[in-house]
């Protein structure tokens, strides 16, 4: 059998199509940025005529996203402050001019899924993918299936202690201020430091400050969610010496309270980087419709 | 039909024991304080005899709680401080004594079953059970079925951000000082204030601080769970003038980011007190093995 899948991450500032084979290898792939809506499907839908047939697609897209089946809105994004992209249907187009089944989910839900079926958290049933970029969003896999509840989770803006002795700077999130986002993504660390991220040393205050700070909210997630293996991805996480940092201030934070092994004996597999790195969010894309089983038993 | 059911609230301080018809009513009960693990154990196992047959047993317990079918110490209660509790089997003497089915569960996870099953969260898929009493513990409903994960949630142990010029309270949690536990739970109250929570009258600076720090945990847990609905149980939560407190103190951390009329429009029944009340608990063990279907469709 050889069938072909069609992908598409769907981000803020570009769009990436693939074909698959279904297995996590692209076989095809067409990158091009995020302008108008109109021009934007048009030339994804392009993509999907050159290379058909395809059994199926799946959508890794930016949000808000509506992700209720039931909703006369499934699969629109909702309310984006992107210009243009406010209450925006993404699926009908592609149903329409494909005439295939497409599969609609949260970028980060969809890196998550596919770390955990070809990447660093194969075989496991629960865990969080956390990508700490331009934004902080994190995508839960719970039993093999992608945590969607209510909306979907907005991890990057859950509260965390911020010691205004330490780092006076207020905060960049529109709607929170100081948020994990507004504290710690890559434009917060730009505007803290009025330096782009990458042109700062290793030795430079800001990256303690930013392991801090991951570490306290990787710490609230794992209280929150229990997962059996964090993975930290985004351009922030590049920088790899945040790595060992994290682990150390989890297991500070802890303070030895979660009976683990895992976590007490082995933190260096436990907060891991993607194993899929840059292409996880266009795995994912293709992860959503890919026929492989799901990623781990109960 | 006639079927019988054991249910079996193990508290720190009390066991409740329960005869139940599986339809949420109790048909004989029985409480009586958790001393040394033998007699307590005995104890139960007796009043099981006495009330037997029944079908199957379930067990909500204080924890932490060994949750893995696959472990060696499915069942145990692991690393608690309680006196003579820790690594205790509380699942193979019911089995032993009483030859019938036990399945365990955590206290918080059991009572939000429960309010899942019959109470304040009947027909939801995903939510979340937040008790706030003498500890703070959180059970996770996803999809229909309690989140475990790694271990299991500890909730009250998240941090969440603390003016010291507010509140020069150090925190009480012995692992972690100023978690939301360390901050909120009732012995921080009465820590901070030196008086009984119960004493403190409604317009008492302490309501505004516990209702500010409740507020920044539930938007924390919105933010990481997308839930359906936030359940406050738990003996601090009978001072009811905190919830619309709390409502107000949540909508405001939101600044309207998450866009879903169930939270905007309608937060008096999104976040809400148990239905089943101090019930929840042994309703709770007697939920883990009553025949209904599970609450609620993905």
């Amino acid at each position: 059998m050889n069938e072909r899948y069609g992908g598409i991450e769907a981000g803020g500032t570009k769009f990436n199509c693939a074909l698959g084979d279904g297995k996590g290898r692209i076989l095809d792939e067409e990158t091009f940025p995020t302008t108008h809506p109109t021009e934007t499907l048009t030339r994804a839908i392009e993509f999907f005529r050159r290379v058909e047939p395809i059994t199926s697609m799946g959508i890794a897209a930016f949000g808000p996203l509506d992700l209720n089946p039931d909703s006369g809105r499934y699969g629109w994004i909702t309310s984006t402050p992107k210009p243009g992209w406010a209450q925006t249907d993404l699926l009908s187009p592609f149903r329409r001019a494909l005439h295939v089944p497409v599969v609609i989910e949260t970028d980060v839900n969809a890196a998550a899924i596919a770390e955990g079926r070809w990447g660093a958290a194969r075989g496991l049933a629960t865990f969080l993918y956390l990508t700490v970029g331009t934004g902080i969003g994190g995508g839960a896999v719970i039993d093999g299936r992608p945590l969607h509840g209510l909306v979907h989770p907005e991890m990057g803006h859950i509260r965390i202690p911020h010691d205004r002795a330490r780092d006076p700077f207020v905060g960049m999130c529109p709607f929170h201020g100081d948020c994990l986002e507004g504290l710690a993504c890559g434009r917060a660390i730009e505007a803290r430091w009025r330096a782009a991220p990458k042109s700062l040393p290793e030795d430079h205050p800001a990256w303690a400050l930013e392991a801090h700070y991951l570490s306290l909210a990787v710490a609230s997630f794992m209280a929150t969610l229990s997962p059996q293996r964090v993975i930290l991805g985004g351009g922030v996480m590049h920088q790899v010496h945040l790595f060992p940092r994290i682990r150390a201030g989890v297991l500070d934070l802890l303070g030895g309270y979660v009976p683990a092994g895992e976590i007490s004996e082995a933190i260096d597999e436990y907060i891991v980087p993607p194993a899929l790195g840059d292409q996880a969010g266009i795995l994912g894309a293709l992860a959503l419709v890919s026929p492989d089983p799901p990623p781990g038993p109960r």
